[in-house]
């Protein structure tokens, strides 16, 4: 039986699934159907709505030659018909315009909220940040 | 009648009333009593659990001579028992130590995540991310 956790984790896999085989349709289906949806890349600012968000990822996955996803510390809690995912996200990227924000060997650390629809969960809000201070640990 | 997107709101605006005061305390009761609280600063890994939430926050207060937050673009969505406000942070800021990820004036996106607890929404998920593209916007 599948459980909630396990519903939501791998909706969450999905997600980075289709950024790294640049499946626009892919992407567009773990997105909610629904215009307040919010998204954050890293470095970027918000955009809102399913058109914005969708032209963004094409455009990151135009200017991406190759990217891997290495999930650590991922941690999932729901709340009702609302799921939560944080995870860090370990890149190995090729990315060709350093003006999206991504380049080479990166950590970046993510939000991920889902919610809860007849047919699967869906993605709500991505907040991705880059952590900007490699040498940084959570104990200083 | 205070409906829940006003206690939302004032809630979210509490936390920045917090920092701009260096108030510990305020600080403290803003954030649910729970050792699943989670907080990103801007360029920093995820913290999680309230005492190394709480140390951040001091070493923050302690770092910086002088704050001010100027809350743009807030959306606030309440689902069940959690909310959600996402909002973006005009910061005009003194912060005496680089290390600190901030610095005179900075655009930041933060998602805040709220519980609704019996004495009031408390913050469960403080997630603030820079903005690095100053010249980027939501329509390229």
């Amino acid at each position: 039986m599948t459980t909630d956790i396990d519903a939501v984790t791998a909706a969450n896999q999905e997600l980075y699934s289709a950024f790294e085989t640049a499946d626009l349709d892919r992407m567009e289906a773990i997105w909610d159907d629904a215009d307040d949806v919010q998204c954050v890349h890293p470095g970027w600012p918000l955009l809102v709505g399913r058109a914005r968000i969708m032209r963004s990822w094409s455009v990151l996955m135009a200017n991406t030659s190759y990217i891997q996803f290495f999930l650590t510390d991922v941690t999932t809690a729901i709340d009702g018909d609302v799921a939560f995912v944080t995870c860090q996200e370990n890149i190995l990227t090729g990315i060709e315009d350093p003006e999206a924000g991504l380049g080479g060997s990166q950590r970046v650390v993510t939000t991920n909220v889902f919610r809860r629809r007849p047919e699967r969960w869906r993605l709500w809000l991505h907040h991705a940040s880059p952590v900007l201070a490699p040498g940084r640990n959570d104990d200083e």
